[in-house]
């Protein structure tokens, strides 16, 4: 299995460990030292080295950070981790903040000593943050101070190898353009941009870039990796070359010259030092980087990672790769779901669920010769009450049997190399109450009213995304998070700047992949998600009209639970969508279902309404 | 009549004027003059005295800008002025600029000569518009020289006298709230955001704060003035004494000083030399401000104007006061759709049909014993093709008679102490082409989506502009202008910060008055717009939902022309909407109307679809 439910924490250890750091504190010159959950590669998932924030304080959640005082510690951590937090740590050891009510920053502004000395790795924070920092902490006369090496590695003593996973080469068929026209294409952007180089540091970039792949994290298919692309010469990859192999060395090396990462530090030196202007993204690079290019003497230009929007405007080659990858997941979903209806009551619990979810994509990808590689995150799989929690992870402590009359909510998805999955279901469990099945429709209408939208070009995530909350908002309901985030081709599954949301400022462009996925959630009751991944199609002329519009197709194929819709509450247009779609599901994935139990009931599921 | 329909333009005399202009570039140190059609006021509309653009050059538009070099001048004007800009002026003297494709300093950075010194009156721009020429001239070597008198007025020999409006009070049964209160609130604004003084810029600003109003502009009744609000202290108010009367100066005095505005600059250089900091509104205050207020040795604090956003606010004195103005407007507006429905056909043109709505408002005004003071803008009334000229403004070289099987847009306004009304209404003559009903159709059912929407706090006028649209989206149509704007209580008919449009970051906010126009505009063809004014309702319960939700409730009553509606269009929803809509305008309005025609014709108009 990918997914572990154990619950892995160590909250007895923290108070030696933060002991032995603070040990250090006056050889380093500081009074505190504030250490995050991202790593040098700032990334959303850390490989097992790189868990310092877990090592320190116990806490396993996906986004937080610890300031270390010489008498206190502070662990931040956002509402979704509140509990979490307090369950996994010492509260000896740790005071609890609300990293967004009171950010860092804000807290070094306000509640921090005066002259306060505040260490950290420079490696492991964006500019922009330490930005906030410096100047929170200029206004109380104190400081940041930029360590040489990590904090907590320095007293971490059995800290893991970091990981050495397979890179291979991204098939042309799937990745539609080679790389040695993408990087002909960055060298003339840097160019363009009057720069000497370009600085990829985002894995995925580099992985988009030279049509490459790696293993280096349970959900990411991106090499831990930096590049170097220059205006004009060759571009240098850093990666370490027990990763590469034989075969994806020799395809490299016609690219780029292969230098280890530890070389990275000189390699920015030495451009700096030539004083020449480096292009690097604020955002996705880490403080470091500009840092030490401007200490040799060179000049750093903040601009958006050249690679950003071309790996999110995906072209006809990913489009058709991530077509079939869906019907593949599509199939085993079906098979899932299929498996789930037939389960006695109260015999299936959220892990079990997972669980069968997991392997009926690993033998659907066995069988049409395209295996799961792994899973896009961790299944989320609550049912009852439990899907309520928007980001509930299911463990050990909190796995409950569905039983009749709930909603279980799974959502899931498959990294396979022709593609990057994400859907979610909400499914009935017997007879659900008529108010549940009320707001499943309203989330339905919402889901409905994006998969049907037609737009102008210019239209940002931010101007589609009220159209998903419409018929809620009528109903004086909503729901707190994005409607959709951006979807990478075998990369992460969450993939920017596209995302159809409140701060959604990207305009939507045809070939980006988003995920359509409204809710709504009521805390201690239930939860429901209808989640479907879709594609901008091109500009396309409307009988009558006088502008083109752009709109989606759908990618994810997979019915949607009708009993759990109310029709009455659904317009012509909406029971229209809705029968087309499940037609095109039933077309589509019967060829795939060998077996007559699930050709049976995906007959039913996609029954007309 | 208010509103005159004269062409006024002489550009024969703009070499001369020019040449007068250049004469004193060697005396100015300069080579080269901008000359914007903004004021020192910044307002949308400017006096006689300050027409300066249009005395210089012949154009007479509403936005655009001048700059006069040595042995060239360009005009600046955007999309809409382009052909007016030609036909208005010189083209032996001046070169057309596009202002959106190349802004001016756009063109002063790859256009300009190098090392120009361009000489501009710093009153006349806002410190964001100094800021972008001062940084395109840096590069070129050149440089912007501030100006210590106006350098049209140094040559402009019969300039008119800065005009004298008296000033009124505005009765509190209309304000709402006392000066006294106002006043003692941004005194709080200025202590809590520590700033010895608040600078405001903007005569609205001052008008509302305290409860006066004026009449030196034709449309914008506040008095052309400015205030100092200190943390501590008495208030000052820079204003010409011949405006107040006795009345408004015994009442002002007990507010505030009163001094002549040619004393603004020394009180400036007086709260500079002090070493204080001042907040100033860099959008709404002239760049002179800050500028006066730092060489004498303050500080300046940008900060958006403190009675930006609480003018915006209405109180229900405001509302109340509003409903009441545009059930009276509504009536005058029902009195000239009725006169217009009765006159032969080919016998109404573009000008008599405004000419005959101001005499309907006129009388009723007096009727009801709340004259009309002045329009809130010249009437656009466009018949045919010249409806699709979105900001069109009918003269006598443009006029035309309306066709049958055309259509009349008439977008109007009046102001009465009472308040500020815009309406527009698309008028059917005859029989006309079912293709344009279906899109008057569509564009109704953008209106009536933003007048039945529900939306929860924190919702943005962003985030709803794309309702406006959806049913024109789905057609393949849109239309090139903002859904509303915020509209002012017997102040400007554009206040911001509030608006339903691509850039309305502004929350909507219960109490806030808005318009609500979308529309759909085919060159050489036909133009369609409806607009009514909506105030945003507190918070309501819906039953069956958990979050209470804001919504509009609609000020403008006056009938929707149902000959252009296609019903089979409307969904019983919107077709409800409708005729609840129209009842109620019945009900309201036909107490107000005694003539018999009128009645009869309200009867008619308002059936049920």
């Amino acid at each position: 299995m990918l997914q572990s439910f154990d619950v892995l924490s160590s909250p007895e250890q923290a108070a030696g460990r933060v002991a032995s750091l603070r040990a250090r504190f006056d050889e380093w010159g500081v009074d505190a030292i504030a250490v995050p959950r991202s790593d040098e590669y700032l990334g959303e998932y850390v490989p097992d080295c790189a868990e310092r924030l877990a090592w320190l304080t116990g806490f396993t959640g996906s986004a937080g950070l610890v300031l270390v005082l010489r008498d206190s510690a502070q662990l931040f951590v956002d509402g979704r981790y509140t509990a979490q937090a307090r369950a996994q740590t010492d509260a000896l050891v740790f005071g609890y903040q609300d990293m967004v009510a009171t950010p860092l920053s804000a807290w070094l502004e306000t509640r921090a000593p005066e002259g306060l000395r505040v260490g950290i790795d420079p490696w492991t924070w964006p500019t922009a943050s330490v930005r906030r920092m410096e100047t929170a902490l200029a206004r109380t006369g104190g400081a940041l101070v930029m360590l040489e090496h990590n904090p907590v590695d320095a007293v971490w003593e059995d800290r893991p190898h970091p990981p050495l996973g397979a890179v291979t080469i991204q098939p042309l068929d799937y990745a539609g353009e080679r790389a040695r026209d993408k990087l002909e294409t960055m060298a003339c952007a840097a160019s363009d941009a009057d720069v000497s180089a370009i600085v990829l540091a985002d894995p995925s970039s580099v992985a988009w870039t030279f049509n490459i792949r790696g293993q280096d994290l349970p959900s990411i298919p991106h090499p831990l990796s930096r590049a170097i692309i220059p205006a004009k010469g060759r571009p240098q990859v850093f990666i370490d070359k027990r990763k590469t192999g034989i075969e994806a060395e020799a395809y490299l090396t016609q690219l780029a010259d292969l230098r280890p990462p530890s070389e990275f530090d000189d390699a920015l030196r030495a451009l700096g030092a030539s004083g020449t202007t480096v292009m690097v993204d604020p955002d996705a690079a880490s403080h470091a980087i500009p840092m030490l290019v401007s200490e040799a003497g060179g000049t750093v230009k903040q601009a958006q990672d050249p690679a950003r929007l071309p790996r999110a405007i995906k072209n006809p080659a990913e489009i058709a790769a991530s077509a079939s990858t869906h019907r593949q997941d599509g199939a085993a979903m079906v098979r899932f779901l299929a498996w789930l209806d037939a389960q006695g009551p109260g015999s299936v619990d959220e892990i079990s669920a997972a669980q069968n979810l997991e392997e009926c994509r690993r033998q659907m990808g066995e069988a049409l010769q395209m295996p799961l590689r792994a899973l896009s995150f961790d299944t989320i799989s609550g049912s009852g009450p439990n899907a309520a929690i928007i980001h509930y992870r299911v463990n050990t402590q909190t796995n409950r049997r569905l039983q009749p009359g709930e909603m279980l909510l799974v959502d899931s998805g498959g990294q396979y190399v022709a593609g990057t999955t994400d859907i979610t279901r909400t499914i009935a469990c017997g007879e659900v109450p008529d108010e549940q099945k009320r707001f499943f429709t309203l989330v339905l209408k919402g889901m409905i009213a994006i998969s049907e939208l037609r737009f102008p070009e210019g239209t940002r995530g931010m101007d589609i995304d009220p159209f998903a909350r419409l018929a809620l908002w009528k109903a004086g309901a909503d729901f707190a998070h994005g409607t959709g985030h951006g979807v990478g081709s075998y990369l992460s599954v969450h993939e920017g700047p596209q995302s159809i949301s409140r701060r959604g400022m990207q305009e939507l462009l045809p070939g980006m992949i988003l995920s359509n996925e409204p809710g709504y959630y009521r805390d201690g009751a239930f939860g429901i998600r209808i989640e479907n991944l879709v594609t901008v199609h091109e500009p396309r002329d409307i009988e009558g009209g006088d502008k083109p519009m752009l709109g989606f197709e759908t990618l994810t194929l997979c019915p949607i639970d009708k009993r759990l819709v109310l029709a009455e509450m659904l317009s012509s247009a909406e029971r229209d969508w809705l029968n087309a779609y499940h037609a095109r599901v039933r077309s589509e994935l019967a060829p795939l279902l060998q077996d007559d139990t699930a050709v049976n009931w995906l007959e039913k599921a996609t029954s007309e309404l």
